[in-house]
């Protein structure tokens, strides 16, 4: 098998990529029976390597700032591709906490005892090969190897151009530290040398890469969505939403709206637009208003939520429909709990939406209506997140429905195997 | 949201397409909500216009048949095409089983109380919109449209145009029976009308069509992996392999292999290749190719195997790389489990393999290394099957890891949901 076999669109197939592709799945099989034990030890020399690494890889992240400065690349985007003594302990902290995750490998999902005997038991293995696709953000090549390796797979990166020099350091890093305990440096490898072609090439490589993950910008995801043959896990952006009902508690709803939008903007999880049930919204949204304001957000409203708040900038279609990662916040007044489920049908992303309410029925209408990852009743669209859920790593959250949806843990990257233990059976 | 945003390289799409897979969300909401009575009742509703519409479909089917006959399909294809009395009830039949399964919607996967004391649980919820790309096969219109019911999902089917006549009687059925119970038509539908194109577009459908589930051959199933968006459920082809290790006991090698071939070798679990550890080649190959003989089996080896039996036929690398499903049979002599583990690596699909050994660590290790969905010790391959697994029904096999691999039950049409109920919770 080869990779013009399976990507007979892909008109030119870099040997070098195939052969680098296949060492990755020859590398997966030894990570696929590892040991916790092992594979923890190889996450500690991980740790170790990345608190000396400063000398090393620091000034390949200068080389890249420098780039970044003479392309004058946004100020944002500059501070994800920054590292320095403080961002590298904190990767290295990372790694100790993944390496303290229990391994998801191994673990029996389910199983029985058939009518004829037969054991059958359901056990969760590793994909094999992990492939992730990303852009300009050093501490996801640290993060998804990390992961990667606990959950027992190989892992290939793209990481964009922007953090090349960063990348190609990190990678070597990850890599000693995998031979110095005596595991396969393939483990973890990057395609960022062979260039668009490359990501392109690792979109199909279905056969060598069991599944892909690409993080970053709406773009990225939507042109890996459209491109892959590869499986996908999109972890999608998030334009959410809080609904307030009619019986929401004033103080309950400044504080979530507040939490929600001001304790950091810039994440996914943070609530883009309110919906107000027109009952409610003379009541509560003067001190909403009052309270956002004080912390710097700027906020635009519809014509019902002007009315109420002249003082609102005019909320287009396009404030709606958009994940601003910012200090700005839409509005928007609706007849009932109906209007504000249409609402959040037409805009939503479906990543996270939070009803604040009194009235259980409606609490329990938006549980079972809204189609988002994760429903919320009286909670800030915040905790909508790995770490608070208690899965203790933050591997994405995805927006898709297939495998894994909402924020995923270890165990969404794994697969399982069905194991059948007889003695002779046959069947009838 | 259209479909020419979401599939730019979709040149034209037909607006009647687009109104229907928009009426197929829109019934999707509908059945999500739904209680298992309704659903149950929409069943029996579906099982008993079955029962009545021999009038109505079998006239369908035989202009099918005949158009089929006019341009000379194979044997095989037409008797999969045609349907009777006996057929008909078995799909009744198989409705009502359906109906007899638990509802994997709403069933709790897990849950905890947080430390801030948010209540967090994982519910499943059905995918919405199904899509599913068959070959001449009317059987699967009803079976995945009772499946994609009894789960809470739309479905939207394209059936090909070998059974269009039938396929349009069936859904026009199913339709009425869903209507009679006040459910939406639209829960079911059918694009056989939009022909090729209407399949292009369905398969790049994203934010219409949740999953899709290709069914037939290994080329149609490829064809959907290359071209769709959409996330796709792979249900593979099966080159399935039996290993007889070293000390296999000869009674259980030759009661295995046989029955893995013969009791119904059109199917995907049946085995396709014996692969024999050397030290057992000359004990247990003279037995095995008797009792396979004797039952019209055409056998192939490799050079060692006809070394032994010169009575073989020579196996081509083709050959171990055939699905057959037919009474047709390869068998490879190799050195030791490390090299059966290298010819199943090299040619399996990855669907379900087998072991037959009274050593312990042999299994263990086949168990461990072998990268199937389904891996046996001592077990026949016809096992590998939903309804031998106790789920009732048969969704489809997947050889892919994500999301399902192996029979996939109910409970594999669904995704799931967090649900978190709070009392104001922000995070600090």
């Amino acid at each position: 098998m080869t990779l013009t076999d399976l990507a007979p669109d892909t008109r030119t197939v870099d040997p070098a990529l195939e052969a680098l592709l296949a060492a990755s799945v020859t590398a997966s099989r030894a990570l696929s029976t590892l040991t916790t034990e092992r594979k923890d030890a190889a996450l500690t020399a991980i740790a170790d390597a990345l608190d000396g690494a400063a000398d090393r890889v620091l000034p390949a992240n200068e080389r890249d700032l420098q780039r970044g400065r003479e392309q004058g690349i946004s100020k944002g985007l500059m501070d994800r591709l920054r590292l320095d003594a403080d961002r590298l302990a904190g990767l290295a902290a990372a790694v100790r906490d993944v390496r303290g995750l229990p391994d998801p490998v191994g673990v029996v999902v389910r199983g029985s005892r058939l009518p004829n005997g037969l054991q059958l038991s359901q056990v969760r293995v590793p994909f094999g090969v992990v492939g992730a696709i990303y852009e300009a953000r050093p501490n996801v090549t640290v993060d998804i190897a990390a992961l990667a390796l606990k959950s027992g797979n190989a892992v290939v990166l793209r990481g964009g151009s922007a953090a090349e020099h960063t990348n190609r350091e990190l990678v070597g890093l990850l890599q000693g530290a995998l031979q110095s305990v005596g595991l396969p440096a393939e483990a973890v490898q990057t395609i960022d040398e062979f260039g668009r072609a490359g990501a392109q090439q690792l979109m199909r490589a279905r056969g060598f890469v069991d599944v892909l993950i690409p993080r970053g910008s709406a773009d990225l995801i939507q042109t890996v969505v459209r491109e892959s043959t590869v499986p996908v896990i999109e972890t999608g952006a998030g334009v959410v939403h809080v609904f307030l009902d009619a019986t929401a508690d004033a103080q309950t709803a400044v504080d979530i709206v507040h939490n929600a939008k001001v304790q950091r903007p810039s994440v996914c999880n943070a609530v883009e637009t309110v919906v107000v049930h027109r009952d409610a919204a003379a009541r509560l949204l003067p001190p909403l208003i009052e309270s956002l304001r004080a912390s710097g957000v700027v906020l635009r409203g519809d014509d019902r939520a002007r009315a109420i708040e002249a003082s609102l900038e005019a909320a287009t279609e396009e404030d709606f429909a958009t994940e601003h990662m910012a200090l700005e916040l839409s509005i928007a007044v609706v007849d009932d709990l109906d209007a504000a489920l249409e609402h959040i049908r037409r805009f939503s992303t479906r990543h996270t939406e939070s009803i604040v309410t009194a009235d259980m029925a409606n609490a329990e209408r938006f549980l079972a209506e809204v189609d988002s990852a994760v429903v919320m009743v009286n909670a800030s669209t915040r905790f909508s997140d790995g770490g608070e859920f208690g899965f203790g790593a933050e591997v994405g959250i995805s927006t898709q429905k297939l495998h894994a949806r909402g924020p995923m843990g270890l165990p969404e990257l794994t697969s399982t195997k069905w194991i059948v233990r007889g003695a002779g059976q046959v069947r009838g």
